[in-house]
């Protein structure tokens, strides 16, 4: 399989530009191991998932804008698609599991999207249904080389924006971040700077899949049970591939140091994060990677998103 | 009196960078009306405070330097004063007043402060004899040249990453921020960006000043009932000439709008405010400053600062 380059990843950057913020790196929670942040949950949508939708939209031909693209993501990617679109002036569709949040539907019509409903298991196959009847272009959360470029631009921000730093810590879900981010890093700095993903133990599929040298997916009956619910998904080959040539590590986090974490940021760091994007935060923080004393620049952990429900985040800095 | 230049706003900014964060335009709580944040509260310490100590501690001479500075704030500023010359190797004074909060005394002390208690009413004039008989510089928390044209900076960043921009929020204590970034909205911009200042109802000192032409002071007793403990202070003469020339309009808010704004910045922009922090956002969101339809770019509420107490922050998120 021919992998996503460098290349490819600068010339999203380029393309995304204006749609996308430039995130700064802040510090991390005072009182904590010194490292940096990069807040992704400060995008417009709440998450880096515009990077790899923006990208997409962006590399669309005349008549695939004119007639639009589709996804079967409700969460974090459905929405960046959504924003993406409409941004560029493209129509776009997200097929909606029934009985997903209001919130999420509401957000994503007030980004001017159709919004489908379909069966939780159909979901996909009703995508791809309006691909093939609708010439709609289907732009997957993670299994796509635009998307996984996309990604790669909060690798290649980062690299600019400290040029100190050894470590980069993401989470691990699909694998789309890690995948752009790993290789921007490897190809800039190669052998000097590592990236190191994160998962829950309760969905530690990558972890599984890179040791084992074999695709894992585990029923989800168990990863449903991690509250970090942006990452209860396995990487496609196409991650597995660049994973497997260009992650240096992966570690895991369990939920009470997920919870901590989500906790630290909001108090410590002044940062909205959701579970899944507290998880670089949270392996820091319980000292599953280490970190540089007095060179916190060394060290940067993603953010990755702050889209969780209002309820939980309340009961999460209250401490409960 | 001589005013702040907006040349002298330009000299900070090349002066302060590096100490603080260029923070990003992020979107305003979703489902509100359209505007942009300025989240000040990423800086390093918290709060746009650290602007302006950055720009005194870098002005100060050789001399200065070697003896070190003193404040008799323990707020946002203290902070700031001890971050800030610890980035530039000058050592650093707080007088706190005793009963102060052990968090705030434990990191300035992490930022290698020293710390000296005093009684409340005796700080000022404690800081005042560590001036005269250590030979330490003064840096006050807003009744201040150098610090006045170091809050500027967050105007001029504003202008550059919204050159559509044509209303800035902000909220007024002392009155720093306010005059500040007035200063440099006002020259770069003459007649077409107007700066609005945000003072809670329960201590509208500056609202009163301006309307009346006279410096007015309201007894603690009274301002102390507001929640934005970061605005219970009156203008200086200094501050209140600046806005009296450069503030285009001040409004007030309630406390229930206060309230209702940190819950939204972290529901909605995934940002933790301090509730002085959320004035702008608040007057906002509350109606009582315009926005332009679909324009969210053309308006700008500065997120002064995200210092607060955790079980205070878990209330208001809470909604309780």
């Amino acid at each position: 399989m021919e992998l996503v380059t460098v290349d490819d990843v600068r010339s999203a950057a380029a393309r995304i530009e204006g749609t996308v913020v430039r995130t700064p790196l802040t510090a991390g929670p005072a009182g904590g191991p010194p490292f940096l942040l990069k807040p992704e949950s400060l995008q417009p949508t709440g998450a880096f998932k515009l990077r790899g939708a923006a990208n997409a939209v962006a590399l669309l031909d005349a008549r695939q804008r004119r007639r639009g693209v589709v996804t079967h993501s409700s969460g974090n990617h459905g929405q960046a698609l959504a924003y993406a679109a409409r941004a560029q002036g493209v129509p776009c569709t997200v097929v909606v599991p029934e009985g997903a949040a209001k919130v999420k539907v509401d957000r994503m019509r007030a980004w001017d999207a159709r919004v489908v409903m379909a069966a939780p298991a159909e979901r996909e196959t009703v995508a791809r249904g309006l691909e093939r009847d609708e010439g709609l272009e289907l732009v997957p959360p993670f299994d796509d080389d635009r998307v996984i470029a996309g990604q790669g631009t909060v690798g290649l921000e980062i690299l600019e924006q400290s040029p100190e730093v050894t470590t980069i810590v993401l989470p691990v879900g699909g694998g789309g971040l890690a995948s752009g981010v790993a290789t921007a890093a490897s190809a800039v700095h190669p052998g000097s700077v590592r990236v190191v993903g994160v998962e829950p133990e309760l969905a530690a599929e990558a972890a599984e899949s890179l040791r084992t040298g074999h695709l894992a997916a585990w029923p989800p009956e168990q990863t449903y049970r991690t509250m970090a619910d942006g990452v209860r998904v396995c990487l496609s080959p196409r991650t597995f591939a660049h994973l497997s040539a260009r992650l240096d590590e992966i570690v895991t986090v369990t939920e009470d140091e997920i919870a901590r974490a989500v906790a630290a940021l909001a108090h410590g760091a002044r940062l909205v994060a959701e579970p899944s994007g507290a998880l670089a935060a949270a392996a820091l923080l319980a000292g599953r990677v280490p970190t540089v004393p007095g060179r916190a620049e060394a060290t940067v952990a993603v953010v990755s998103g702050g889209n969780l429900d209002p309820e939980l985040f309340a009961r999460l800095v209250a401490g409960r």
